[in-house]
């Protein structure tokens, strides 16, 4: 089984951002974005990037993959780490060029490769026209180096 | 003013991932994404792109100003609509190419230029190898005929 997935060529402005044809539009690389948030907590777990294949098999497997631009290939989230991710429910923004994933993390409970719970931990602060970050707190549920 | 920001070059990859240095990773069109949601529900409400200058007048003004891809210019958000969000707090994620921008959402609570609180109103339904999409019943809040 392979989802394929419509380009919307043919459609109005108002069909692709108001209707029910589901036309993801990958940009020039192939990819949209998606951001993956807590389904209960509402936190914002990562931002990601997918290509047709990890958008397909999210929706085939019901866990989500994504597309590492770093690596170049697909990567099932947790598949090294453990930390998987269960898609609870997928919605697409108005123009379709992103993805929310609202997912149950399993594993520890650590979506960051840092081994915190999101990617999101370190606050940016400004003093003047200088800027610095700070650490939210965020415990690290695993040791990066028991992982990778 | 305005604020200048690192490159980081020259810092460790575990100094960039968890140090208290801001170090923007513009990508080769010189953007970094960024999520707005909701600083109270938690709700995300957009995903949008900032370039340096967006990313440095949103620190300066406390107003979120993004960089408009399709127009390829600076856009204060809600300088046309009335709906302005204001920076409660903005995060970096590890590795510093996603933003996450918590906000009040002024004007009448619609981020969406299609009128709605959100972007994301829309469900990815799967049946079998089909999608389709499912609006989530989301209010319209005003009419994009009256603002655009």
């Amino acid at each position: 089984m392979s989802i394929k997935f419509s380009d919307g060529k043919g459609l109005s402005k108002a069909q692709l951002e108001e209707g029910k044809e589901f036309t993801p539009k990958f940009d020039e690389n192939g990819l949209v974005s998606a951001i993956a948030q807590d389904y209960k907590s509402g936190e914002i777990l990562m931002l990601a990037h997918m290509n047709e294949q990890a958008l397909s098999l999210t929706l085939e497997t019901g866990e989500v993959h994504y597309f590492s631009r770093s690596r170049q290939n697909i990567w099932k989230k947790g598949e090294i780490s453990g930390e998987v991710q269960k898609l609870i429910e997928m919605r697409v923004d108005c123009d379709q060029d992103a993805i929310l994933l609202k997912v149950k993390q399993l594993g520890v409970g650590a979506a960051c490769h840092t081994g915190r719970k999101s990617c999101f931990f370190r606050l940016v602060e400004i003093n003047g026209e200088e800027t610095s970050l700070k650490l939210t707190g965020d415990e690290q549920l695993f040791d990066p180096k028991d992982k990778y």
